[in-house]
């Protein structure tokens, strides 16, 4: 017997292997450059997998929301840096955990600080460097001395340093895509570093995409790594180029339910419930939501050419494979998926299936 | 103090009156018609609104997996039917349910069905009348033949009747679309409906979308309607013609985190992971996540004008907003999201606060 014998419904399986492997790496990298490593939890939320980092001498950690925070702190992480804009209605939350763990917010503005002054909490200013979603351009330096300012007139809150998201590598097609962000990204954060080390000589400059925390060469200037996907990695980082498509250490087990041979099609129990709706494009430009993989007692290997999830609608989805593979899929069998963005299909599952079929946890 | 005050983090709001008016209106509609009334509980999965559809006299639904048939029948439904193609894969469940209800399975091949001939089932054939996603082509009679004969040949499975979605409407843009679509399905199944009711006089006709279940007016040759959605609506509903946006029963209740009135933009703490990362083109062909409405403690009233989720990322989303509406949005404030599709919505969320601040279960 092996896992894919208890498998009836949909299940998303993790292979420790691959994940503890992508975990090293990441850690061996910042090590070598220099970089403190402040690994985001929020794609796995898994106390059991944060335990892993912890095996490799992780002490710090990142994750996006207060709720998050509180999870892993019950779980013994005590410096958290919460990566997301400061949500003031949970003032009391962040309070309360203040008082147990040393706790990092992010803000863009000193308005949202009001109320906030007596609350002890390190304080990051969000810097946008061209992604354009959240945080201070970065030329705003007004908006800048006005946090700074708001932080040394409060004895609880420090100022911690500078953080950006470079989350525009994510819609990049090629290695050099993500490094050119990157560098541009870095100049950015290296640029205020130069202004604000003198006053503020722990400045701390965060920076944190998977893409160029696995592709980029040069942090110089940069002094802390936040990725979170890599401890997964998905079917968008491998088009990217930050991973192999060998490194993806989740695939979701689908029993097959149809076949559907005159159009080279198998109905899968595994939709976008499942998996999310989230799609990339392939290399032909087709729209993919996952790719398909053969499973097998030991895990599974490079996804099967030209066979993918060509849709999903909300227990359904839609496998095309080519003629050669069509009798490897009937009802009653599994078929392994690739996801195309692995942080919202383990938050779809929450929770993981080991190869020899132990649980994981996920909040 | 109103619900509004407790929120913290995005709560998915329901409008209990829209939420029973929508159901009213669909059972009043099938009564009109004389059609059996098995509404799909796949949208809302909540047990406290099931109990809505029984006091409206509904006694038969629809599910979309064993372990919602299972969760149902422990809130005593005895009559439903799993709209998803048998997973042989959960033969043991299905045993043990149908032991204990009246239980419907869906197939489109009689091989499936080796292994369940002494399981006391009704057998629905899924017809694929132009959708192409699960079900036999229409004119298959050699495919129908093989499982009425299995049916035949077997003491516990009873031959129901035939089964269809017309998910293609789900694509459609204007009501017209909507009715060629039905009036394509219904006429496939009228064919069949003919050549059968001879043989099986108590034969069903099922069909099931909620665009035609709420556009069309002409029923004829159908028994029976499973339409889901429309308990809820939702965008996409909205900008197919099914409903209108005031009849959209649910609205994710998102704090703002961030202004920036520069780019005519908000960051709301609200993302993939609370509406699903599906999207509709609006009017003017821009992808859109959500709209906008001001939320009150009576609810909320239509979608503010050009307002609306542009892009989500795992928690944010960034919300679009014209000048006239910047000075309702700020860091603290809550925008109501109307979700464009509220079946994801409801599983991302799983459960619903109501005006009065009370809870309603999912799943």
């Amino acid at each position: 017997l092996t896992f894919l014998d208890n498998i009836k419904q949909p299940a998303l399986i993790l292979d420790e292997r691959k994940c503890r492997s992508n975990i090293h790496r990441m850690v061996e990298k910042a090590q070598k450059q220099g970089l403190f490593f402040r690994p985001h939890f929020k794609t796995h939320q898994s106390k059991m997998i944060g335990e892993w980092f912890r095996g490799e001498g992780v002490t710090a950690i990142t994750v996006s929301s207060v709720s998050m925070a509180r999870y892993f702190a019950e779980a013994g992480w005590n410096d958290i840096t919460i990566a997301f804009p400061l949500n003031i209605l949970e003032k009391q939350e962040i309070d309360d955990l203040s008082k147990t763990i040393s706790l990092n917010i992010l803000v863009s503005s000193a308005k949202v600080l009001a109320g906030f002054d007596e609350i002890p909490l390190g304080v990051f200013i969000k810097i946008d460097c061209g992604y354009h979603r959240a945080g201070i351009s970065v030329e705003r330096f007004d908006e800048i001395e006005d946090i700074l300012a708001f932080c040394r007139n409060s004895s609880a809150l420090q100022f911690r340093g500078f953080l950006t998201h470079s989350g525009n590598t994510y819609q990049a097609s090629t290695p050099q895509e993500v490094n050119l962000i990157h560098e541009h990204a870095r100049n950015h954060m290296a640029g205020l570093k130069v202004r604000y080390l003198g006053t503020f000589p722990d400045l701390v400059i965060s920076t944190g995409d998977t893409p160029s925390c696995s592709i980029a060469g040069d942090f110089t200037g940069i002094s802390e790594i936040r990725p979170g996907n890599f401890v997964f990695y998905d079917l968008m980082q491998a088009m990217i180029g930050s991973c192999n498509p060998d490194d993806i250490a989740v695939a979701l087990a689908c029993p097959v339910v149809e076949t559907h041979p005159d159009r080279n099609e198998v109905i899968i129990y595994g939709g976008a419930i499942h998996l999310s709706k989230e799609s990339c494009l392939d290399r032909k430009g087709t729209p993919v939501f996952g790719q398909v993989v053969m499973l097998s007692e030991s895990g599974w290997g490079e996804p099967l050419p030209d066979c993918f999830v060509k849709s999903l609608s909300q227990e359904h989805g839609v496998v095309y494979l080519p003629d050669r593979y069509t009798d490897y899929f009937k009802p009653g069998s599994i078929a392994g998926i690739l996801p195309v963005h692995s942080c919202l299909t383990a938050q779809a599952m929450r929770g993981y299936s080991g190869l020899s079929g132990q649980l994981f946890d996920h909040i």
